[in-house]
């Protein structure tokens, strides 16, 4: 079900006079409409247009310059740092691949496919090398779930983020296509006594993590194709891990190892990064899954209020854990909730979209959204998770997000 | 169900050296592979990879420069024609927007979406016009479904199709993001003698088509956004019709006129243009939806085979009626059939992925799949087809394609 109610059209419809005069739209009356054209007929009707752009990749109209990746540089190493997908701009379930998010620790290697070679050793009964015709020729599967930076949302530990792109921008949805990982497993044939596999990726910093068997052989991809068309570069072209739900720099990009180990490697970047500081100066080490997250995208910073009257709040919902079960969006700062409408399909780990009526007449509110996974998860408030694990942590950040709009319609984020 | 069955996995497990050896890829030894490092280190991971991409729109790798849209020019206006997707070297079940097919009749319009205005008049209650920030205010919904044109396998009339793209490639798959048409017409208030609806375009063509009233209340789509971003120019930005399908040019782009009307209008659009013309001399007018296809895109004349062994068929089917509730395929020219598996989720007039597992063994081979739809319907052969509606047509041909494989892996159409 994703059109409104009658009770929300009958109220949206008294209000049309309303929308045309406040946004300078032209609610014409029956007499102008009564000529053929009452439109003005504009100066790209009156002229052929551009031609066909045959040969060419297609890219966005000029209007939509703006919607593009931005973010911080890391300049202890060249190329590395992390930009984030604007979803302060978009609409739907699907990121565009030129809008996914980046994250390197050692800037974009350029891979030759031809090259390239995927090893898999250790213990296994084989261990064998494979080239990209080789990995393609296995049965394939296309999905469609979220990727998440750990880091994501990591300004609201300060609670300061400022839009939806800087503060959630560090997580994409795609189509993933490739084989899923048990298939080269079985291939291999996996020791008994092996319980952990080590991704290595090829790019300069060898960024490699230590993943559990389980996973592995539950959902895991080795993935060559996002949204149709072969990886993006900055996706870890031409094949990479993917394991749905879980924190992003364990899909390894740009993957040339697995090795089969019966311990964890302890690599750097799962004891000197990636690793949570809690309030009694231990570290959570190992916090793979990223726990039930949602957000509202409009209105938003990047999206204020420009009329009175009806209007839709819309977001986006996701789970580590398994599929979105319910969302509820607050007008009034967390004292009542609503429970919005799930846009068909919900998928297991993967962004879900939720929209709920509302009218505006211009009073200050404060909303914010509130997901629940299929497990009976909450996602809490920043009160309960700082809480909990405290303010020194860097990574897993999920509260609800609330956002204040003022009387003429701004946006902003509040501690709240 | 998208992983391979035990048995078939079983064969491929057999197949391992073989694929090694043909390939040109190396199974390593267990000697070789006891060693930390038998992977030569490549010289993307010596040195630091590109920067982040920041502040730009994302493109593809230069080693996939050739998967781009390539099709017709059309000289009779300037900036018509068509371009086709590329489904030959296409993975999943997304288009990814840079690659949707383009279909144009006085090229694309640069429309500023500030200045672009919708309007909804003749038999209605309340003409109106609408701004883009009007549109967007109503209740949004997101839908997968996939877009043709009329004209997409025209060369199966003739039987001389060349690649998957140059023969199903006006063919493309999205996320579509706007309002449903019937919350428009609800505000603007049908009248009850209206039974068509008169959309045109704002391109140098004005494209208009007449659509009953049935399909604009059933599941018709003003839409804005297309795989999460904006429309593109070329695909109808800032705002167009998605008729779920039915051909694509009915959905009609960069939409800025709806009248409602008693009568169809009876346009060049639909008189001289998209009619069918028939063995008899009469023509077929109004032949909305797009029936029931399917067409193996790997192995594909794009995608010789390389090897023996095992390998998995690929393709995708669709139907304009519903959902694809079966496919069969066919490696011995439609002697025998065997089911192949259908990739979930299986959605209403949506690309739907099919694999079956196959072993080739270096024999000439006739490979062609056939769709069954969620009505029942059956896709034709070439002959059934021509055997009714004769070879003077060139629209809604959605015949079944067979590829002949060759002795040396070569892939190409024969008549069948």
């Amino acid at each position: 079900m994703t059109t409104t109610s009658d009770g929300s059209r009958r109220r949206f419809l008294r209000q049309t006079a309303a929308i045309g005069a406040t946004f300078g739209g032209v609610v014409a009356t029956r007499d102008a409409l009564a000529q053929e054209s009452p439109l003005v007929v504009p100066p790209w009707t009156k002229t052929p247009g551009l031609p066909l752009s045959e040969g060419n990749y297609g890219m966005p109209s000029p209007f939509e310059k703006n919607v593009v990746r931005r973010g911080r540089k890391d300049y202890r190493m060249p190329g590395s740092g992390s930009i984030m997908t604007p979803h302060g701009n978009l609409r739907g379930t699907i990121t565009p691949s030129g809008l996914v998010f980046e994250r390197s620790h050692g800037g974009v290697p350029e891979v030759d496919p031809a090259q390239h070679r995927l090893v898999i050793h250790g213990l296994v009964r084989q261990p064998l090398i494979f080239t990209m015709d080789d990995i393609v020729r296995f049965p394939s599967v296309s999905k469609i779930h979220f990727l998440e930076c750990s880091g994501n949302t990591s300004q609201g530990w300060m609670n300061r983020p400022a839009t939806v792109q800087l503060s959630h921008g560090l997580l994409s949805s795609c189509e993933w296509t490739g084989v899923m990982l048990s298939t080269i497993l079985d291939e291999a044939g996996v020791a008994p006594n092996a319980s952990w596999l080590i991704a290595e990726g090829a790019d300069s910093a060898g960024l490699n993590r230590s993943i559990p068997i389980a996973k592995c052989l539950e959902d895991t991809m080795l993935v060559y194709a996002q949204n149709g068309e072969a990886l993006r570069p900055e996706n870890g072209y031409p094949l990479r891990l993917l394991l749905p739900g879980w924190e992003g720099n364990m899909s390894i990009k740009w993957v040339r190892r697995l090795r089969l180990a019966s311990e964890p490697a302890m690599t750097r970047w799962e004891t000197a990064m990636y690793t949570e500081s809690m309030p009694d100066g231990t570290a959570r080490q190992f916090t793979f899954v990223m726990e039930a997250k949602s957000v509202i995208t409009d209105p938003a910073p990047e999206r204020p209020l420009r009329a009175h009257g009806f209007m839709e709040i819309r977001g986006i919902a996701w789970s580590g854990n398994g599929r979105i079960k319910r969302v509820d969006v607050s007008t009034d700062g967390g004292r009542n909730w609503r429970q919005a409408e799930l846009h068909d399909p919900v998928l297991n780990r993967a962004l879900t979209r939720f929209t709920l009526p509302w009218q505006w007449k211009g009073e200050p509110a404060l909303i914010m959204s509130r997901a629940m996974d299929e497990t009976g998860y909450v996602q809490p408030t920043h009160r309960q998770l700082v809480a909990v694990r405290g303010t020194a942590n860097r990574y897993h950040y999920n509260a609800i997000q609330p956002w204040q709009i003022a009387g003429d319609g701004k946006v902003t984020n509040v501690f709240a």
